[in-house]
């Protein structure tokens, strides 16, 4: 099977115009089958501000009501997915921009309360048609997705971008080699966040196990190891977490840096 | 060679929940390649209002400055857009929302200043791929775009919807017979605006110039048939116009009504 990256970049990036650049001149330089995934959190947080749209937090969480599920349309499917692809087309890469409704590539249910919280108009997915994405592939085109999803009965659906690239990752893995790319701000997964040397290279259920039953991974990477774990048991070949302008060199094989993870 | 219909509805349509439901589902039931071309313009003036943006225009044409092509971004390829290709999506039909940026199916200029008159960013066509949009097609897909091109360099541009379709017409009849159906809120080219009776059901170069030469044809349809001539002249086989509720009974040869316009 030939190998297709699926590389996450977060909103850190994404809102940097001049690491934006950077990061897609590297994503443009990588050979073979390539689909990318971003976010853009932050810009949706200001123009939901600048429309006097309040944050819903409950217990911690956000709520995506319907003037905010416009607000991440037009800042993500609108404004985020239309800068990056045509600053790829520019590098020479056939980009084209993707919810998952377009396509039908990624259907999604709405979240159901859990515990008394209503998440809004926020789509756990359900289906990624593989052979759609396939054909765009096959058809010369570099899909982009952001972090929106579609019911398949016209509702429009927020979901995390991490979450749309493991599920993309799980779903073409009957057809490629899937190996999921997120690129962060840090070096990879720390032990003391506060140390890059204290970076940990590779990750297996055995280094997992020990370093949780020690106590030793930070609470915000904790659940990308567990989601990295799920997607590696459902197919995809290997997940590696790092900083985006260390990407290229590892998914070219050129330099080893950034943490990998495998089962 | 088969047919290709590219239809084109305006911001009226595409701003009226109802009615825009009731033309998707009459446009998801055509059969054959189908493209659809959406504007949107009233939520971009409305959003514009919301943030502060002036409207800047110039001898009476709207100048986009980088502040409204944000706007446009946002409203037209992130909510219009969306929202269109999700409803298409629950209609059965496997809409893939576009720019002329994403596939790389639509480049255009930046327009230079005219008679002392910087329009800002917008662009006018010089290249539709029109491989890139038959391996659409031919792939499932039936293309939706809005009203943005690229440069090529990493520039958005804004590209009135009318131009666009036109241009995707032009850009594709080498390789299908396109038709071209502009959906508006007449019933087609009227002689007196306030008279629906007063359609010409067909208009050929030679009713053209009669109707044209006694002064009978009203301002803002005539660029809109000249824009048809054009179209006609560079390969187009059929431009029609009239209402969105009408076109599928006309596109799919059931009932005859609006203006078709032929060489």
């Amino acid at each position: 099977m030939s190998v297709l990256r699926i590389v996450k970049i977060g909103g850190q990036v994404v809102e940097d115009a001049p690491a934006l650049g950077a990061f897609l001149r590297d994503f443009a330089g990588l050979d073979g089958h390539n689909i990318l995934v971003h976010g853009g959190g932050k810009w949706v947080t200001e123009m939901s501000a600048r429309l006097g749209i309040p944050v819903n937090m409950v217990q911690g969480r956000r709520i995506t009501d319907a003037a905010s599920l416009e607000v991440v349309k037009m800042m993500l499917a609108g404004v985020a997915n239309k800068n990056i692809v045509s600053i790829l087309q520019s590098l020479g890469c056939n980009a084209i921009g993707l919810t998952g409704a377009d396509g039908g590539t990624i259907q999604a249910a709405r979240r159901p309360p859990r515990n008394g919280i209503d998440y809004g108009l926020v789509g756990d997915v359900t289906r990624v048609d593989a052979g759609s994405i396939q054909r765009l592939l096959e058809g010369g085109f570099l899909p982009v997705f952001t972090a929106l999803t579609h019911d398949g009965s016209g509702q429009l659906l927020n979901t995390n971008a991490d979450t749309i690239a493991s599920s993309l990752a799980v779903g073409m893995a009957t057809m490629y080699e899937t190996r999921l790319y997120y690129c962060f701000e840090k070096q990879g997964v720390l032990l003391d966040l506060g140390d890059e040397q204290s970076i940990v290279h590779h990750i297996d259920r055995g280094v997992y196990r020990k370093l949780h039953g020690e106590g030793r991974l930070q609470g915000g990477i904790l659940p990308k190891i567990d989601n990295a774990f799920a997607a590696l048991e459902a197919g995809v070949s290997q997940v590696w977490i790092g900083m985006a302008s260390e990407m290229k060199a590892v998914a070219s094989g050129d330099r080893y840096c950034g943490t990998t993870i495998t089962l």
